[in-house]
């Protein structure tokens, strides 16, 4: 799928912005990992912890960090090689251009509006009243319910739902099966039975933000679910209703936020953390693998483990747990010799003492 | 929204049965948070813990408990004013009405039975002998397998998939993506390989059930996974094959219940909880959010952790878990105190008495 | 949905190489589970812990393995009851058998190839470039996207999604829901805001694997995410990109692997289990439920816990950790005691030893 002919390292160093060292003839056809480029590739070396990799590569070229030292093939360097690597790989793989225009097996309602320049897939369902943004692509077989907006440039994948009211803004993405604007989860209790509470609110999707495969983000019961301008979401993460979740957040896979907590902005959330319903994250909270959150958070804390606790706290326990039974064995011998001395020394003040306090 | 016009008091006191403290002339246009609601708005209080949060509402009337005192506007009260909510948010959002039929883009089998007043939305596909009850709805581009039956006044929303011979009761709610009726996981081991066990039983959820966006309940092998009256699934749940779940129970989000347990009645899972493999639940049972569930558990327990504990247990050892780095500590002072005391007292009686224990 | 008139016992003995005890002439007319058959039905014995049940049930036969004992009906003998088993189901719930062609509904872009034998359901939707091998079964409303390949006999249930590029094996089942080659979740973080890095990889599935319900298998960044033959991967599971997931596994419900992990040969993870990224898991290793991986495993180890310890020891651990509360009492009575010992022997060695240390 790379370019058809390839791109000489100075036209590479150009476009990247990218100092050259090596030869600037030398044409490159694709971009691959250090361990399965050919020659006729260039390879990427991000971190100085990778040297030893790309020393061993057979990649023709590098994109490389300016404090990676000497490697087998021509580089380009720069300060930022991540960033770089975007560009490089846009090279590589231009974006599909997409032909705007409503596909003839796609159900549009006649009340929906749809930008001339947005490009409808087969059997796309849009209800009436929705709005579709300028540049907005929607893959095949997505629905958009009645009165959503879907925001420019947005890129809709396969089998997404988006409920009625939901608004998205401009660049989001949303990953295929990803629902959002489901009813919240709210019941009433009533004589042992549950009886639904009506869920009338929306989700709200900012600008530049990610949702993931078969994520689901329920509607609020009154007012707004929010996910605030460039936050990531991974796949099959559950966010429910009235959350609020802050910007520039990474929300990783199987994460669930339950109802009306608030999440601050530049949270990490790694993978399968649970966060209890009505809590406050703060700003720049990051919580390891699994936790489970049950209390508030102070902004710019590391969290781990259940209950979530400072990180390095949870590390000293789970050291120590290593040693528990252990422990309870040398505790027993302890009682044993305690016992042995006290006894010796008659039945005096030791016990008395002891009983005393 | 919201109903156009608005209501007088009176006009919502008589609807909701309450008892009007202030001007029954007054109208309000919609109903908000407290935190959100404008003066021409009404909010609720439906705990006394919300008395201050009320207060410093701009809220135009409130819908309060008997319990919460004064209020700085008109209130209407009632002793159970969250079942009063689901009146006052149906009210201002009535459910919408839909027009019996079948959408031309729809794919209806000609085995399959419709009663005349279900609705059959876009580019659903309804298979051979599957039979669709009264008032049900079943959104866009929904999915029901051969001789699938979905009970009356359902709602399935768009991309569900109900597979062959599954069975849904009245008033059954399914949310976008859910799945019923996958395969079990279930293979027999031959010679290093994993060999498919046909799943030809059934799954069957039983009258007021609510499944979640996303969530799976796969069929049995043989005979049904069932999951009974008034139960409410939350999004991304997993129950498998040959599962039983009673009557009125509520499993949060994200929780997985592993092949052939059996889950009580009225039992809590909280998010993220996992039950293992061929266990019994008591009636009753609550589980606090990330349990992990490996044993039965007793009817009404309340329980924690993992492996999973009485609650009040699991928060003893989280206590004591906080203390254990600074225990081992302890201990070894106290090992080298009781060390030198020995030493102290000679070669003596003591060592001698710990050695023959 | 059984057999229409029933086998006879000897028709059954030899279809599925078993050793008759009891009347060859008997016909049984469906296969259900021990507590429910009827003396119609034939039921099964796969192991001896099942023989008291067995001996209550009121089935007219048994399939059983050779060392459960006498059964209160005729019985089928054989020494692997459980492929036996495989073979019983299939004769009583014979697959569908399936009309090969393309359903008129069903949108096929012209430079699809379609294997003549394949079947394609109604609403679905197979994109330019891609391959639909011979016998390949794609249900109602799937997506296949551009230059997707489907392996021959492979079977997709409604809802799937393959992105484009994505290549499934020979005989693979994807369950509804399920989502193969959505964008990994890979960013550059770019003065506090994330930036999107291009998933241009594949994800490659191998033959006769099996993707569950609603779960998802991300595209590689660059290169492919594999999973290898053999694999079984229940519903809800997340593969993050660029894992390979080795032969012959089973990963069970809600499990999440995440980036660049590597799962060896026959690896079992259960429920909820999470892996880190970057992770080497090695052949054989069976991880219990909610098990968090934060390290590469050796091979052939059972672990348990987070962090991912060897299951006897987490066990061990679980057992003292019931007693920790009690232990932090013994451990302040033995202070107490030690104190007590120290101050009766006077100002003297012990404690000034204690404080020199």
């Amino acid at each position: 799928m790379a370019g058809a002919a390839g791109f000489t390292l100075a036209d590479l160093a150009k476009a990247l912005q990218a100092r050259l060292e090596g030869d600037p003839a030398r044409v490159v056809t694709g971009v691959a990992t250090l361990d399965r480029a050919t020659p006729a590739e260039i390879s990427f070396v991000t971190h100085p912890r990778y040297r030893d990799a790309a020393r061993a590569s057979r990649a023709g070229a590098f994109l490389a960090s300016d404090d990676v030292g000497d490697l087998p093939a021509p580089s380009l360097r720069c300060a930022a090689p991540q960033r770089a690597l975007i560009e490089l790989l846009r090279l590589f793989y231009p974006p599909p251009t997409v032909t705007p225009g409503v596909d003839p097996t796609a159900v549009v309602a006649r009340g929906a509006r749809v930008d001339p320049t947005a490009a409808i897939g087969p059997l796309t369902v849009v209800e009436d009243g929705a709005t579709i943004g300028a540049g907005v692509r929607l893959h095949a077989l997505v629905y958009v319910g009645q009165g959503a907006e879907i925001g420019a440039e947005s890129v809709l994948y396969p089998h997404v739902t988006v409920r009625d009211g939901v608004r998205l803004g401009r660049r989001v993405i949303v990953h295929p099966g990803a629902v959002l604007g489901a009813d919240g989860f709210s019941y009433v209790l009533d004589d042992g039975r549950h009886r639904k509470i009506p869920q009338v609110g929306r989700v709200v999707i900012e600008d530049d933000v990610e949702i993931g495969a078969n994520a689901a983000v329920d509607r609020a019961m009154l007012g707004d679910t929010v996910i605030r301008r460039g936050t990531k979401v991974d796949n099959l993460v559950q966010i429910a209703h009235n959350c609020e979740v802050g910007e520039d957040c990474v929300i990783a896979a199987q994460v669930g936020i339950a109802g009306s907590s608030r999440i601050g902005r530049g949270v990490v959330l790694a993978g399968q953390v649970g966060v209890a319903d009505h809590l406050t994250i703060g700003d720049g909270v990051t919580a390891a693998a699994q936790t489970g959150i049950h209390n508030d958070i102070e902004p710019g804390q590391t969290i781990w483990g259940t209950p979530a606790r400072p990180a390095f706290q949870t590390k000293r326990i789970a050291v120590a747990e290593s040693q528990l039974p252990e422990l309870v064995r040398r505790v027993r011998a302890l009682e044993r010799a305690v016992d042995a001395l006290t006894r010796a020394r008659g039945s005096s003040t030791p016990a008395d003492g002891d009983d005393g306090s």
